[in-house]
């Protein structure tokens, strides 16, 4: 980050931290009024299978047994997504919740510790909302191997995550609370990481292509729409408003593992709609983190140079210190979530 | 079924449809009130690998190629569940939906033609609920194999749904509506398969030790209540009931593909707890369904004969021809609903 990014983005904490008139109450536990919750299946293609051997299932002790034909057609290349309707929506468009790697979009919900997560909160400030599962996580499904997909899955451990997802040093994860090694002023509820560890789902390293393809087509379905992306969704959601420069509306990118080659994407295409990518702390001493961060500031620096709009969050620089790459789980999830919100709201997203 | 079985669920069915004064009136389109919307996992253990090679993964184009390192915990055996709490529930206690096989909390959404679903409709009505994924389905992920898991899963295909769930005769599926073969006033959607296709996620026929362990922890946490179950949860809601019968205070089976050996289960340990068990159109001409529906009727037959309540809704003999198995997903999706709704509305469970 250069200095002067930094004083900007300084300018800017000072701005929402102080508050202003203008912004709305902090959602707190009202009612969700509600029109419609629905649940469906986006995108994917027939696949037809054949020349595999039969075998006998019974799919439990009184089932009759039989021999199941694993030859047919299959269902493949789709993401889930589940569409919260709002009776009154306070937001001028719908904000799609957009979930990392290796998870689904549990990321949004309740968190480890049991608090509410960042979907209630956008729902209770009067968004619409659509939660995804990118494809082959979660209600999505996943297709078989290896005769579909090529290649056998990742499944991450808490032990990999714990370095990855800066909670602490390598090697410091434990499942006892007691003999865990955090960062100093950790904010993830890293005591809670079994719950956490429960929404891990397997992951394909080959299926970019058909997520991307699934979340454009899900674009066009839905929005005009605010996308909010997490850490792998980086370069879906940076693709996603490149493709559909009318209908993307504002970018926020808490934490992208990836973003866009400036070589390839021009930053004029987007220059109209406003980007924000959020970062937490402990970033510039981890190594593939500085990386990943250097990239976004790339992609978002060529929007700026086109005229656009790009802020950056630089948590710990405005104050907040100890976030995770988990920010929408941590501690003062519900305080980042505000600076969020905020934001939005000086753009004008809500009437 | 004994032609006074017959004769009583013609009875109930007459006063059902003819309806009466004290059933209110059919949910619409009016707002849903929530208080708020969770997601969160229930049981699982953890199981820590160790002797696995190193393998190298590069998450994205732009990521630093890391040594993943697969051993260490893997949380296993969990259930997702989404709750969703009423600001002022008409229901006394609530509705919890437990999926079939190969199939995730996804089967009570939206219908595959794109109608809302029986979730929106025991909202609608008032009841708060909790619609889960059961261990390894959807959101609940699923542990790796063969070093967790020792089998592979089984992945349906539509061409052997179509049998299965009694869209039609075998080798009636297609995916051109215009190839289908269906049975006579068959009420499933048909036309949309590809959607309901999307939905089905691979299963394991060696997890149901897991499951009732998680759905029976599930009932610890969360009940009294009503559950209502699909097909292979006929076990798990019966063996639930079982587990904790002043907590269950009715059962609803929709096609249960499995029930409880009276030899080995008491009907007068449930005596008390009201069961329904709902069955489609084509069932005595199906062999399989034919000893599913046997093996439920001596199941309820053990309750009746120890002085408990034991309804069925037989559709057809109640003049709604053509369901499939896919109950809560047929074009007469909303009327079923309605018939199950005021067998509750009857029992007093509504305020």
């Amino acid at each position: 980050m250069t200095r002067n990014q930094l004083i900007s983005t300084f300018a800017l904490a000072l701005t929402l931290l102080n508050g202003c008139a203008s912004i709305p109450p902090t959602p707190g536990e009202g009612t969700i009024h509600l029109k419609s919750v629905r649940g469906f299946h986006v995108s994917g293609e027939r696949v037809r299978l054949s020349g595999l051997p039969l075998r006998e299932v019974r799919t439990n002790p009184q089932a009759v047994p039989r021999m199941a034909d694993p030859n047919g057609d299959y269902q493949v290349g789709q993401l889930y997504v589940q569409q919260f309707s709002q009776v009154s929506p306070k937001g001028k468009v719908p904000i799609l919740l957009w979930h990392g790697g290796g998870l689904t979009g549990v990321t949004w919900e309740t968190t480890p510790d049991g608090r509410s997560g960042w979907h209630e909160f956008f729902m209770r400030a009067g968004y619409d909302t659509y939660v995804s599962d990118a494809v082959e996580r979660g209600r999505a499904s996943w297709a078989r191997y290896p005769e579909i997909n090529k290649v056998e899955p990742e499944h991450r451990t808490p032990d990999q995550a714990w370095e990855i997802f800066r909670f602490g040093p390598k090697d410091g994860y434990s499942s006892d609370p007691a003999k865990q090694k955090v960062y100093p002023g950790q904010q993830f509820p890293a005591a809670h990481i079994d719950q956490f560890a429960k929404q891990f789902v397997a992951r394909w390293t080959t299926s970019d292509v058909w997520i991307q393809k699934a979340y454009n087509e899900l674009v066009q379905r839905v929005c005009p729409c605010i996308i909010i992306g997490h850490s792998q969704a980086g370069m879906f959601v940076f693709n996603a408003a490149q493709a559909a420069p009318d209908k993307v509306k504002a970018v926020i990118m808490i934490e992208p593992a990836s973003a866009l080659d400036p070589a390839k994407f021009s930053g004029a295409n987007v220059k109209h709609i406003p980007h924000l990518v959020v970062w937490g702390d402990n970033v510039a001493t981890d190594k593939a983190w500085s990386l990943y961060r250097n990239n976004a500031q790339r992609y978002t620096s060529a929007i700026t140079a086109a005229g656009g709009s790009a802020d950056t969050f630089d948590l710990p620089a405005m104050g907040l210190r100890g976030n995770s790459h988990m920010v929408m789980m941590d501690k003062n999830s519900d305080e980042v979530a505000r600076l969020v919100r905020n934001w939005l709201v000086k753009l004008g997203f809500e009437h």
